[in-house]
């Protein structure tokens, strides 16, 4: 509940430039200098005998292998591709704590090899097991000990989310957000933001990175009945305050809560995904080449994998070698919302990914790099991309770009956008999309494994849009 | 709602001998002859050229292959072995009908190869993929139109679960029930029973069978206020009426919701579990031998796996080969129950299976097989696995042998019980172990991937508990 009322409560007005300056100090004192390597020249990492992944030496971190692919959805069928293994799982935690009242959340200013801007804000924590267990030898990671059970701490939200399953086999990490009560220490690279203030800085590109647009979608919006009502009254009327009567459940909704997860589970029993990792090598059967230089695809899709080296003076240590992966296109993430029967819903779809933790997950209307599609045929084009593409600005309520973890994705840069659709747009679903209100969606990402990351970006959007609209 | 109206209206006194009666008629005419064979002698099976899987040639239903397992948690913490691997999903469905105002559910008398008894009670439709897409070119799968989507029907639950992690990796169901409309033909291996009558089944030794028992476990607990005062009242005092009061959530827990989950993610979080696929002559590095008869262990712990022949004139194909897993020894799973401020909790762990779908899910509070750990540490010994074998009689609710999957497993028995201990016991948590209410826990498996198939078994046992008492 506090969550929505710190949510409406603004922030002061000089709050968003004092952001952005305080991010540009930080990407001045935190540079990162990145500079691509050949395999052969990495430290540390190595393409290893048995199987030719390409891992780091003590075992830990992450690897490059070879994963191939069965199913029976979408435009290819069985394929070998390389894919990032990271099966340990890291924390994304924010730190939250009330002042005067009102709940403040302790970002980051983090910068991140791939990153788009030098330092993007990040959650309070963003550590893999291998970073907070020091296999780095480096620095100890702060504010570590309000997640470890080291310090108290009240735990408001706990739950192990997916990531990229078109690049991660697998990938899980802990969305956590607790609220502290000790007074913590003053840091250059750490501020107190209101939710106001960081869902602000949502309207801009390239500004809160991937790793906080997660935690942020897994705030439930919960608002007791009076109070509803005048957070509602306070908003014009229009898309915010539709969106956010969508968000507390305040409506009637097309599907009930069993008819979805039946249809979850329908899907996920009809297709199929086998995943099986095989040797690094096997992958140059489907079109991939390596060189010392790069992982890469013959026809310069999908992505490719080099090496770079780091260095900085900022950070738990000072200079590192790792392998990045580079999206050869920029992504295209759309969700489609309509009025029915008075109630916000968004068009979602279950989307299979090779690397994916289960085999579908909800995902945004449209879920693209369009470019990959070339060649396709016109059968297999993605549902509703040409309705996206051409969609009348009017109906455009959020266009934005934002990119992925730098940590591991060289400047992936994705366009999410919101498209509210007509009347006459009709409201049947597909077999592979179902309206859901807000309200459904952010119940079930409550648990692991419903909604894809992309999916949980669109809705932290979603509730920005609504938020930056509170008088 | 209607489950426990269902679930409180007795059937006649004579229906657990006429179902008895049913079973052996059905025993008689649905007779298997199964024979070991060498794999070399196995239609249709054999070890594949490249990673030594024993495989279908049709590369359709599972495989034996071998799992590199790495772990920080247990005994042993890498190791090699084989498991089976099925990646399809199939169908664990059980069709409701009202009659004359009482719920009925369609129960199949179905023989497995590997059953105890020849025959036990299983679900409407219990089918793999490879079946219900007809692979083995048998006849189709009997009332499946009332799940593929064919006939009308609404579904009241439908979700997938995980199955056993020690012996295939990353298994899943679909645990189905629908509620029918049409008349259906009667069938000889197809009966209608009422809630409480194939709840009384499950008094008896080897009766239901695993798959029956998981859908049994997700029917939820729901009785509106005055009615649950009603059922309560009509309960005798003590065990059973304790019990039917945790189901509905009457009383005051000792966690919340949001700490268990906060729980569950912190130890899927710190757990290890990395699982990778290996050539199947790689088990031998850990101790397991391969003949032309059977993969065994060389300490004769765990399981064997070995070919049969099943002949039958009663299925969709008249006769097969398949490979069996048999456990090496009797498996334990215990519950301890304790009444703690009022309310009925259980004891569960969080435990990590080889092959599990999840690093770790809620488990029965013992669960082991007692032999394997011969020559294991004194501290590394499941917890309580020593109260549980010397628990005093008048603690033991419930004590009885059930078997899993024998269309998998060869003749895999283990051991269910439930123990109430007393207020000395002492009521906190280990780091692995919570005390939850059975409400707690059922809510969970409306969810994916929460609780194991052993704690399933147990929950259905549970409710199988309170309505044996329901005058």
């Amino acid at each position: 509940m506090r969550f929505i009322i710190s949510g409406s409560v603004p922030g002061t007005s000089t709050a968003t430039s004092e952001i952005h300056d305080w991010l540009t100090e930080n990407a001045a004192t935190q540079q990162l200098d990145v500079q691509r390597v050949p395999f052969s020249a990495m430290d540390s990492w190595s393409f290893q005998t048995d199987d030719g992944r390409l891992a780091h030496d003590s075992g830990r971190f992450f690897s490059i292998e070879g994963l191939h692919v069965r199913t029976n959805f979408g435009w290819r069928r069985d394929w070998i591709q390389p894919i990032i293994v990271q099966p340990e799982i890291g924390f994304l935690g924010l730190i939250v704590k009330e002042f005067d009242g009102v709940l403040h959340l302790l970002v980051q200013a983090k910068a991140e090899p791939g990153n788009i801007n030098a330092v993007q804000l990040s959650p309070t924590v963003q550590a893999t097991r291998s970073n907070y267990t020091g296999v780095h030898r480096g620095s100890k990671v702060r504010f570590l000990e309000y997640f470890n059970g080291t310090r108290p701490k009240r735990t408001l939200v706990d739950v192990l989310q997916s990531e990229q399953g078109a690049w991660f086999l697998r990938k899980r990490n802990r969305n956590v957000i607790v609220e502290v009560f000790d007074d913590l220490p003053d840091h250059p690279n750490f501020r107190w933001l209101t939710l106001p203030q960081l869902r602000a800085m949502l309207h801009c590109d390239n500004v809160v990175n991937m790793d906080l647009r997660t935690v942020l979608a897994c705030i439930p919006t919960v608002v007791g009945g009076s109070q509803a009502d005048e957070v509602l009254a306070s908003l014009p009327r229009g898309f915010p305050a539709q969106l956010l009567h969508s968000f507390i459940g305040g409506g009637t909704s097309v599907h009930n809560m069993n008819t979805l997860l039946s249809w979850i589970s329908d899907v996920r029993t009809r297709r199929e995904l086998v995943q099986r990792t095989r040797p690094l090598q096997d992958i140059e059967r489907s079109g991939w080449i390596r060189t010392d230089n790069a992982i890469e695809h013959e026809e310069k899709k999908y992505f490719d994998v080099f090496g770079v080296t780091v260095r900085t003076t900022d950070r738990e240590v000072n200079s590192w070698m790792q392998p990045l992966l580079s999206p050869a296109n920029c992504g295209l993430l759309a969700l489609l919302v309509k009025d029915i029967g008075g109630t916000f819903h968004a068009l979602v779809q279950l989307r299979t990914e090779a690397g994916g933790v289960d085999v579908a997950e909800l995902a945004p209307t449209v879920h693209c790099q369009p470019e990959n599609y070339a060649g396709a045929p016109e059968e297999d084009r993605p549902s509703y991309v040409d309705y996206v593409i051409n969609a009348p600005r009017k109906q455009i309520r959020y266009d934005g770009f934002h990119s992925e973890e730098g940590g591991r994705f060289y400047r992936s840069e994705n366009r999410y956008m919101l498209i509210e659709v007509p009347d006459d747009f009709g409201d049947s679903d597909t077999p592979d999309h179902r309206w859901m209100t807000f309200d459904q969606i952010t119940y079930l990402i409550g648990h692991s494994h419903y909604a894809n990351i992309q999916l949980r970006s669109l809705v932290a959007i979603a509730a920005a849009v609504y938020t930056g609209n509170i008088a």
